[in-house]
């Protein structure tokens, strides 16, 4: 790793086991291992670290929400992606940032993890679409709206799996969310 | 106000608006009006009044879940209880405390807050499955199941709203599940 790459993997685990306002510069060259002069020669300081990381960062954990865009019908990819592994106890790298007080008060990164946001349900909103549009889903339900919905399911399914400890309330949440999917767009004559 | 009321109120702001982590007892003194003196005479410390603080907290959030079990069909009480005005740029008073790494590492602290998602969980189930007896749901639903996905979309709307500076978020999440249960609960004779 170039010594840029050390400092922006170590701020990147550091925001995501104790957030931003709770690590210092001192804190990330420990855990990157190099000296104060590197970080200043590739960042102004630790909040330019920091936004450069959690760039990399909402790049890297949105670029899988292409499930939702690729191959199989809309059901499927939505089934696909709703599936994929999840650190649940860890929490969600993005999702977690929205809860430290800094972050929100800094224009930068809260924009950073808005646009994440915004990536995703884009391409929700378009899988789901597809969905109604081949009446795998009913007409009745906002693709927009039940967008947001699923990306809850998913982040409020960290925040469950956090206080208990445990990848199981998570995994329920999701499973639920299958099953009412499924049974809203269930075969339904007109009657 | 006594000076319990004082400083218990006080640190239940200053943890909604900052955390624990972050929350120190000059900051509590300062806020609640009162000496440190008043403080060591009511609690042992800051670990002693949050977690006094979290325990009614957690029981006055959770007591609104009780709409769940009152008057009303089962889906009638389910929708009354999702569209109850929740601040979602605040974010949850409960949820966020799942982002704080020293709350998730006190047995004690995390413990109130696995506590008060369980009751809310538990009512939520005995909803849901009386909607399943009822017809308002389909037997294919895991009515638990179901009730971790509703928690989730809840609290996964506090998150988008926080990331976004902005309530529409989560009212829209929250508006894509009544209509998804709604889809999935519309009558459908046997084909």
């Amino acid at each position: 790793m170039t010594t840029r790459e050390k400092l922006t993997t170590a701020m990147a685990d550091l925001l995501w086991e104790r957030g931003y306002a709770a690590t210092s510069p001192r804190d990330v060259l420990d855990r990157a291992g190099v000296g104060q002069g590197s970080m200043y020669h590739h960042f102004s300081g630790k909040h330019e670290l920091a936004v450069e990381t959690l760039r990399e960062t909402v790049t890297r954990v949105t670029e899988r929400s292409i499930l939702l865009t690729g191959e199989g019908t809309p059901m499927e990819r939505i089934r696909a992606y709703l599936t994929l592994p999840r650190p649940g106890v860890r929490g969600c790298r993005i999702g977690r940032m929205t809860q430290d007080p800094q972050v929100v008060e800094d224009a930068e990164m809260i924009g950073l993890v808005a646009g994440g946001f915004d990536l995703i349900i884009e391409r929700w909103t378009a899988a789901l679409t597809e969905a109604t549009r081949d009446g795998e889903l009913p007409a009745s339900v906002d693709p927009n709206e039940l967008a947001h919905t699923l990306v809850a399911v998913i982040q409020g399914g960290y925040v469950l799996a956090r206080a208990h400890g445990d990848q199981a309330p998570m995994d329920a949440a999701i499973r639920g969310a299958l099953a009412l999917l499924d049974a809203a767009g269930a075969p339904r004559p007109e009657i």
